[in-house]
């Protein structure tokens, strides 16, 4: 019964949410719907500007694929004042829509910390889940590495940690098609002694699971693809997240750096710079469709401020991904299972 | 008075500490001798295999450059118990000798954790100084970013950050010759709310002080070089620090699956090789001279158990640079001056 899911889905889309808003939104949209037209788009915005939009950027949008809200949330408004202080925002408006059941998920390219404070608030919280999380897709040797949390809550319990490999799990399993997803506990060190209080009561939760806990995992081990799932707090998931994303800025760095050593240098980079982009193609996080927000009673991807179309495109065709296979009531049943201890 | 020490420094290695050892404690200190012959070496470990190693390495050792001593601590070894179980293995003996005053550096490519223990028990701390820190060079735009604590210790409070804030601060300065080192405080944003309840507070500290604090900062900043010393609690500094060590594995790996596409892209990777290794060899961490353990009344200096000669060489030269610059005396001046709360 809880295999697929066969209504049509209809996704909301925040296109006033990024830098690029809503210009990126608009062809992210389009260009998601050339390629699966299954389902149902629902523009949440200004309408005066999403129609001027689409004009330049030469796309015909049908009028009711447009829900007008007058206000925006940017990246100064504060999570938690979002509701009171813009109530007609397209944030809020399109989270209310699937709260209302009148859309069936959420992709916004806006603030995170305000998606997931409304998201959290308005859709509410699936039963069991004390904690939502926000889960980020790492380029690694396996090509199905996420780490959960990357930023939701910086402080969390052992049962929060819990909650997270139980999501995880789940969604790593169905989007992934992987049986029995590993999981690591990021530590210092992989003996079961090593970490801080955290890792060694989480471990111990881990371990009288029937989950696949493989035990502590190491920094290194996450490139490495050593599991599908590495766990740990907001704090740490966030750092390691947005020192991961410097990376290939700082590669490009070094590469000038040499270049301006000699002409010849110079000319062979240049030659070679195509092949490289080819080749650390995967570490582009445009391809991995945003970021899921799990735990919360609805769906919500969470994507860069900076998200071009290609990235908008792929969150709208994750969020899909997740109604399809309906997620929501696979979550619950696996919380249910585990009877998560609080 | 304190500005340079004139006397000739006397470096003890443990030539039983590394994955190669003694074979790479050998090279790598005749390197070291062959670089700088303005010091005296002392050799910790078994006679006879300093010895045979030396003949097949084509070295000649003097015999009263070998102190020898009989056992060996290796990576299972615990490091609380080393002092008790193996009194006279090459770590303990050679940290001994700083703290009879008889060496002035101890160099090791040994067990870290085991390092870091005894060399704080048997050579002491620093007046004011709560929790030594072992501080990582991190390559950067700046050239000169270092991150403390790498592994010290997991669970920390806000007045050990600021004593790592002081040390670094003296260090920084001290060996990159730049006057007044950019102080971060790693967190999940920029804005003085964000981070979890260690960073609030230790912000809180570090405003009181004239240090060059320039708030928080993110993952990202690190390899952007935004500032000179990046404060973590050893857990968070652990994990990243690995994670860095496996960009560059990583990399290769991506090249390595990208030129099995089509043989035009192997050819141009093979020919590409050669710039690439150098355009990246700021990642080299062989080049760095280790990771030294600060606060500690005494020079220690930790390396990787799988230390090249080269490491082990920038090892040495380090912990020499250390000793001429007098830095044990103004770590203590430094913290005497900020007066560390407790």
């Amino acid at each position: 019964m809880t295999e697929t899911n066969t209504q049509k889905c209809r996704i909301a889309i925040d296109a006033m949410g990024g830098d690029f808003a809503p210009k990126h939104e608009i062809l992210g949209a389009f260009a998601a719907m050339k390629e699966d037209n299954s389902f149902d788009l629902i523009l949440i915005g200004d309408k005066e500007k999403i129609l001027e939009a689409a004009i330049q950027e030469n796309v015909t949008i049908d009028d009711k694929m447009i829900y007008h809200s007058s206000q925006i949330i940017d990246m100064h408004d504060k999570p938690t004042d979002a509701i009171k202080n813009k109530p007609d925002s397209s944030l809020v408006v399109g989270t209310k829509l699937v709260r209302e059941k009148k859309a069936d998920a959420f992709v916004s390219a806006g603030n995170t910390g305000a998606v997931a404070a409304v998201s959290t608030l308005l859709m509410g919280r699936l039963q069991n889940v004390e904690r939502p999380t926000i889960g980020s897709y790492i380029p690694s040797k396996n090509n199905a590495t996420f780490v959960f949390d990357v930023g939701a809550f910086v402080d969390v319990k052992p049962n929060h940690l819990l909650g997270y490999a139980i999501l995880g799990n789940i969604f790593v399993k169905e989007l992934y098609n992987i049986q029995n997803p590993t999981i690591g506990l990021l530590s210092v060190g992989e003996e079961e002694e090593k970490g801080n209080k955290l890792v060694k009561e989480t471990s111990q939760l881990l371990r009288e699971t029937n989950l696949n806990f493989i035990g502590n995992v190491e920094g290194r081990d996450i490139l490495n693809g050593k599991c599908n799932i590495v766990l740990c707090d907001g704090f740490v998931g966030n750092i390691l997240l947005k020192f991961g994303e410097s990376v290939p800025g700082f590669m490009k760095y070094l590469l000038k750096q040499h270049s301006e050593t000699s002409l010849i240098e110079k000319i062979k980079i240049g030659l070679f710079k195509n092949t490289l982009k080819k080749a650390l193609s995967p570490l582009n996080p445009e391809l991995y469709g945003g970021v899921p927000l799990l735990g919360v009673n609805g769906i919500s991807i969470i994507g860069h401020g900076s998200s071009s179309p290609l990235a908008i495109k792929n969150m709208i065709i994750r969020a899909k991904e997740m109604y399809d296979k309906n997620l929501l009531t696979k979550f619950e049943e696996a919380l249910k299972h585990y009877a998560v201890k609080k």
